[in-house]
């Protein structure tokens, strides 16, 4: 599966670590705001590697958890959900305003196919100091530089080079970041 | 209601089945990732027809619930919202990418119309083995046709033929797709 | 923080602020659609301002409540989420659709900066008679005039004036309604 060929989601194994990443999440929202360190707890347990300092805001969607890796100080804002059925991999001081969906799931264009039942994904990656805006949806296979800051709504359905600002959808470069 | 015309929301009839389609979605909500059979049987309840086989993540928000008419293997990822105050009918094998929200709710464009509190609804219509990628918006009065690919984060604001890949806000054709 | 000066997010008041709210929202989500008093009630007292009328369908999200003025009638569909570090003023009669988002809080553009920790905001002014439909944004900073309407999933970057029907990413206006 993380391997971006083709796999079967009601694969026995793959079932039950999606079960597991349900559970998990489903307590993570039930948590309050005076649980911190539950929180922390449970996302370190439930994601493949993480810094030291992280925290997201419920409520939280991923399908394993196991394949999102979040470097140093990575926050995420309210209700962002991430389909980690290949890994996603976050650099160090990265900000997700609320609702960011990040996909790497993806289904078969032909629908004969598609409804075998077949499901592939494709890894995204996202270097250090990137800002993601509100409400934007990054897509399966995109990787973005660092310093990126990405505009709240954008759809980022290509890759993303270092020190870019870009918005839009589908998002385009609007302005390079002067790096002091 | 389904017919189109202006109606006011606050008739006592429609109030109580809204208050339905709330305590059942809300007890849909409270669900667990072990209550598959009840979460079926909620699910074929609340809706107008469905097929044999259907699944949907919570949270799933309905108006009414007994306008939506889903086919064979229907299934929505996390979060879809669908606003069915007229008849939304999605055919078979149709997949929902999560945060997809499905309206049929409209309200009149001038203002001091609009404050007077009627509203008015014009039905949904998609086709079979249509997927529709996460967090995409499908207006009021659209047709979706048949093995349609409509791309994430997108808003379809206009009818959309058989084959077709949309993306976009607004959608539009990007690529048809050529059935073996 | 109000006047749109850069400020610290973890200052003891401001968090112990954000955690009265989470706490007031998490009540609000968990009650039912029998709770309507109650309701009514909590958004009074998270409010800053508020009209005698309104209404909001969980799940609510904002960072503090008492930076949201709202005129008479307000009302919101399933989901919005308001980030007020910084006033948003809503006029009478205003609509919004499901999922929509508003925003005063940004951060700096250069990540050296930002990773220090500053946050800063820009406030959101919306007219009488909007209608915002659902998943639109609204960015920091951006007021909103008299009458507009506002297509669903539109990204509103920038002022618009009164009467105007926007949408798209980013907004763009479309055509001005005749006041009868």
């Amino acid at each position: 599966m993380i391997d971006g060929e083709l796999y079967m989601g009601w694969d026995p194994e793959l079932t039950r670590d999606r079960a597991y990443a349900r559970r998990m999440t489903r307590m993570y929202n039930q948590t309050t705001e005076m649980d911190d360190e539950l929180r922390l707890k449970l996302l370190k347990e439930l994601f493949g590697s993480t810094g030291e300092h992280l925290g997201m805001e419920p409520n939280i969607r991923f399908d394993y958890g196991y394949n999102i890796h979040v470097g140093e100080y990575f926050y995420a804002n309210f209700d962002c959900t991430i389909l980690d059925v290949c890994e996603v991999r976050i650099g160090n001081h990265c900000l997700l305003g609320p609702g960011v969906h990040i996909y790497t799931a993806t289904h078969p264009l032909d629908p004969f196919e598609r409804n075998k039942g077949p499901e592939y994904g494709k890894p995204v990656t996202i270097g250090d100091n990137v800002w993601i805006g509100g409400r934007s949806v990054i897509n399966p296979g995109v990787t973005i530089g660092n310093n990126v800051v990405i505009g709240s709504g954008a759809v980022v359905t290509k890759n993303i080079s270092d020190n870019m600002i870009v918005g839009g959808n589908p998002a385009r470069v609007l302005k390079e970041i002067e790096i002091q």
